[in-house]
């Protein structure tokens, strides 16, 4: 949590959690309920999942700040086209922030899941805190979601837990998995296969479990093994559960 | 979640976050505030962390089912002692939960954190869930209110995050902690001596923080590398945030 003195207005980076409206915060449903400006990121033409999240919270005359990401899968990562156009959109949208703030007014930018954890808003955060007053409502994440939802424990006594991106490469992922007791893949959409592949290298495929739109109505979670789905829906996490000390 | 017909009574374990009220899910909040009867581990003698975090939201006529650990650090964790009395320990609470789930009561079990990451309650949970209704409730972490207190994101683009209890011998935490971009080190306590070395011999010492009851009145944030002290509260954690891919 960072606050300084010099915008009289004050920017909320509040997470909204998993998916379901009640397993938000306290505080960011209070936030949310009062707030007067609402701005959320979602990519164009869609609603945006965090926005969704907080249908029927949000007060009917709030006033909303969508911010469409100019690309998405569009460009690949490693292109320099695709750092450049979001830098730019991050700037814009941080430059819009701060008047706000600067103008006496207060923001809750929603953020799907943890802000701190692999959250769009940590661009906004970075190009903000030095001058504009900033807190930061941590959340469930999108994996206490997916574990609870599988029904089985994460991590016991002294297991290891790695937490990867699916965006990395194949021999990464199966390096990382065969070196750790519980595993948490995040972002695994369009790399599903990949994932599977990987996990199957490090002897770890039959242990894991899909877990898509955990927390949310469309809820899934199957053995990955058992799948041959090519791609997963975007809010998807591959889990293997640590077996770690039990008395 | 597992919901199972055979009792009916239900036990939840609800994850009180970690430390501040307002932190707890609005799932916790209306289950603790409607709860007839609350169970929580402690110490012997001390009121306990979750019990703690509910003063003033809990019904004063709620019956209070406090569950005394029989051992907490008297014992090694080695010493098979140490594993019977907390196995023997387990199975009491257990059988208590039961005979009241078949009696039709509800029991809210309050749970510091996430209930299913390094939580005790899962130590309930796997004795009950074949024959009990047992209703989960994930959490607030407390590495992610101790990255949000830390004013830095933990997780960036393609960071990996490992996760390790202190508990594990310093030259294995020495080769988690070279060989990850972000690290979160659990269960700190006793063991902070033992941390600053193996973080320091990874490399990674100036990029520590040491994070004592985030989201506490008591919360306190230092660099490790400024920090001398041989023990820290029970309720610590040491940050490495990691340096990814930010546009």
């Amino acid at each position: 949590m960072t606050a300084t003195p010099s915008s009289t207005g004050r920017i909320y980076g509040v997470g909204v959690g998993p998916g379901a409206a009640d397993l938000m915060t306290v505080r960011a449903d209070r936030l949310i309920r009062a707030a007067r400006r609402l701005a959320y990121f979602r990519k164009a033409g869609n609603p945006g999942q965090a926005r969704r999240i907080v249908d029927g919270m949000a007060p009917a005359d709030a006033v909303e700040l969508p911010m469409d990401y100019p690309v998405t899968t569009e460009i690949p990562f490693a292109d320099p086209r695709y750092g450049a156009m979001l830098s730019a959109f991050y700037a814009d949208c941080a430059g819009e922030l701060r008047r706000l703030a600067e103008a006496g007014e207060d923001v809750v930018v929603l953020c799907e899941g943890d802000p701190f954890f692999y959250g769009s808003f940590m661009h906004l955060y970075v190009r903000l805190k030095a001058d504009v007053s900033v807190e930061v409502v941590p959340a469930v994440t999108g994996m206490s979601a997916a574990w609870t939802a599988s029904g089985v424990p994460a991590t016991w006594g002294d297991d290891v837990l790695t937490v990867v991106p699916a965006t990395l490469p194949e021999s990464t992922l199966a390096r990382r998995a065969a070196d750790t007791d519980a595993l948490v893949v995040m972002k695994v959409g369009r790399h599903l296969e990949t994932v599977r592949r990987a996990l199957d290298a490090a002897g770890r495929l039959n242990a894991a479990w899909l877990v898509e739109n955990a927390a949310m109505p469309e809820e899934r979670i199957r053995r990955l093994a058992d799948t041959t789905d090519r791609a997963a829906p975007y809010f998807s996490i591959v889990l293997v559960h640590g077996e770690g000390r039990r008395p």
